[in-house]
C-alpha cells in the first residue's frame, strides 16, 4: 500500500493524497475525509507523511551500501550516519555485495523495518540494464530514495553527484598541458561514476587531438598489487607511457610501486594521479596528487537534501558537486 | 519483559523457561502451562526463543561499531556481514561513535528493530567504569550478544577475542633477542585490546630485565602526520630509539615516514612493527612488518558462537584466536 494506490482508491490525484496528508486546507472537507478513509481502511500511514499526519516516526534512515571495507563507501557511510544524526536521525545499514538479488532482499529488509527513506551510496547500485534498476524505483515508491554518486530518473529519487566527468577532464587536460602524450588510464568499475571519469579521459584526448588509443586503457581489480603487475606486464611487452591517470588510490599506488621497481623516477620520468584522496595518497611515498571528491560535502549535502524532502520543501532532484585536484608529489602543478 | 521476568512472574527458575522454550519434554504439563501463560500475558516473544516456539523470527542481527570508516572496524563489519550471510541471516549496522549516550541509544534502536541478537564489534565499547557497561548486560538480557575483540563477564554474553597481549610481547620479545634496546612503543587506545597490547609490551620487556622507562611510552591519535611529527619532536628532544612497535599500521606508517625525513636505515638503524595487517602495511614503501589480527577467523568464529547460542548447544563464552607477524621489510625476522 501507497500513496499510488491511496489516490486510486480514493479517485483523487497524488498531489490532492499528499496536500491532505501535508496538513495543507486548499483541499475540501469531503475529498480530505475521502482520503483519509482510505487511509485508515488499508492502516497506510508511511513514515514519510506521518510527520505530516502528527504522528511519530521512527526517524530512522536506512543506509545501503556494496562494501563496508571499500575505503570510499566507509566514508560514505561515516559521513552519512553523522550528518543524519546531526539533524536527529538514527541510521541502520545494510552492506549488500555486488548480486542483484541481494541488494533487492536488502532493500525489502530495509523497508520492512520501516525507515523514513533509504539513502543509497556510491553508484554500485544502478545497473547497466535499465529494467534491472525497476526495484529501486517501486521502493521509491514507498520512501523517498536519495542517491549519493548514482543517477537515475524517477519519482521521489534525489540524486547527489560529485562532478567526476570533469575531474578526470581536468587533470587529464593539465598533463596533456605539460606535454604528456602517453597516458594511460585505468580503472575498476563500468558504474554511472566509472563511466562519467572514463568519459572525462576520452574527452580531453579528443580536445587536444590526441588520437584514442585502446592500448592505454585498463581495468583493473581495486587493488595494489594488480595494478603493479598489470603496469609491470604493460611494460614488459614494450608498452612505454609518461603518465597514469586512476579511478582509484589503490591502482594509482600500484603505479607508484611499479614505478620504484623499474627504477623510473615521479614525476620527471612518469606522472601518476590517484583518485578520492584517501588515506593510501598520503600513506604512499612519494605522497600521490589525487583528486578529492569531497565525500563528506556529498553526504551532508544529499542528508540535506533528504530533510528538504521531508519538509516539503522544493527539494532539488539532482545535485552536482565539483571535485578537487590535491596536487602532492607524483604529478606537478 | 525478559526471560527473568517471565522465570519470577510463573515462579520458575531461568533453566525451566528456557526448557519450555525449547520445547524439552523434562517439563511436567503444569509446568510448562504455567510459563506458557506468563508468556501469552506478556506477548513475550523473544527472537531467540521464537524458533523453539516454531514462531518465525526477522533472522536479522544488529551490529554495532564505533567508526565505520576505520580501516580496522570495516573489516570486522565487512567479514561478520558476509558471515551471517552465509548462515542465512540479514543484518543492520548501528555506527554509534564514541559517547556512552548515543552507543546506548544505538543499543536500544537495535532493540526496537527486533533483532536476534547483537554483535558488537572492537573493544572501544567497553567503558573503563563498570557501572557503565551495565547497558550491554541488561541488554543480554534480551538477546544474546556477542563481543567481537571485547571482553566482558555476563549471562548470555559471547567474547572473540584476538590474542593481543601475545602478540606484542612476542614481536617485542624478538626485537629485543635481535639486540634492540630502546624500544618505543606507541598505542592509540586504552580500550580492552590497547590495554591487552601494552601489557604485552610491559610484559617483554620485564621478562628480558628490560627496565620499564615511561619516556618509550606514548598514545597517538591514529594518524599518520601525528605519529611522524610526535617521533620527530621526540628526536628533536634527544630521544633515541632502535625500534618502534606500534597498536596501529597507521602509527607504523608515521613512524616510517619520519625515518625517512631523518635519512635513518629501516630496518638498519630503526626496526618498526604495524598492528592490524592493514592496507597501509602494504602500501608503505617499504612495506611493513605488521600483525595479523585474524580479523575474518575473528568474525566467522563469533557468528558460529552465535549459531550454536541459537541451537541450544553449549556456546564457548571466551573463544582467543591467536595472532600472527607478517614479516616484510622493516624489521627482519
Amino acid at each position: 500500500m501507497n500513496i499510488y494506490n491511496v489516490s486510486e482508491k480514493a479517485g483523487v490525484s497524488i498531489a490532492t493524497v499528499s496536500r491532505v496528508l501535508n496538513g495543507n486546507t486548499n483541499v475540501s472537507d469531503k475529498t480530505r475525509k475521502k482520503v483519509l478513509d482510505v487511509i485508515e481502511e488499508f492502516g497506510y500511514t508511511p513514515n514519510v507523511f506521518a510527520r505530516g499526519l502528527g504522528l511519530n516516526t521512527m526517524k530512522t534512515i536506512g543506509i545501503m551500501c556494496t562494501d563496508s571495507s571499500d575505503l570510499y563507501l566507509a566514508n560514505a557511510v561515516y559521513y552519512t550516519e553523522r550528518a543524519l544524526r546531526n539533524h536527529g536521525y538514527d541510521s541502520i545499514l545494510c552492506c549488500t555485495g555486488n548480486s542483484l538479488e541481494y541488494k533487492k532482499k536488502s532493500l525489502s529488509l530495509l523497508l520492512s523495518k520501516r525507515v523514513d527513506a533509504i539513502i543509497i551510496t556510491g553508484s554500485k547500485f544502478l545497473e547497466t540494464k535499465a529494467s534491472d534498476n525497476t526495484y529501486l524505483i517501486e521502493a521509491a515508491k514507498e520512501v523517498p530514495l536519495v542517491l549519493i554518486n548514482g543517477y537515475l530518473d524517477a519519482p521521489n529519487i534525489y540524486c547527489t553527484l560529485c562532478d567526476d566527468f570533469n575531474a578526470i577532464n581536468e587533470v587529464t587536460s593539465r598533463l596533456i598541458e605539460q606535454g604528456r602524450r602517453n597516458i594511460l588510464y585505468l580503472y575498476t568499475s563500468t558504474s554511472y561514476s566509472g563511466l562519467q571519469k572514463k568519459d572525462g579521459y576520452l574527452h580531453a584526448l579528443s580536445k587536444h587531438n590526441i588520437p584514442v588509443n585502446s592500448e592505454y586503457i585498463y581495468e583493473c581489480p581495486k587493488n595494489i598489487y594488480d595494478a603493479k603487475e598489470l603496469l609491470s606486464s604493460l611494460y614488459e611487452q614494450g608498452l612505454r607511457f609518461d603518465a597514469v591517470v586512476t579511478s582509484d588510490d589503490a591502482l594509482a599506488a600500484g603505479a607508484l610501486k611499479f614505478s620504484l621497481a623499474n627504477k623510473l623516477n615521479v614525476p620527471g620520468d612518469i606522472s601518476i594521479v590517484g583518485y578520492n584522496n584517501s588515506i593510501l595518497a598520503t600513506c604512499s611515498e612519494p605522497e600521490l596528487t589525487s583528486i578529492d571528491t569531497k565525500v563528506e560535502a556529498l553526504c551532508i549535502s544529499a542528508v540535506n537534501t533528504l530533510m528538504q524532502v521531508f519538509d516539503n520543501t522544493n527539494a532539488p532532484k539532482r545535485t552536482t558537486i565539483s571535485a578537487e585536484i590535491i596536487y602532492r608529489n607524483t604529478m606537478i602543478k
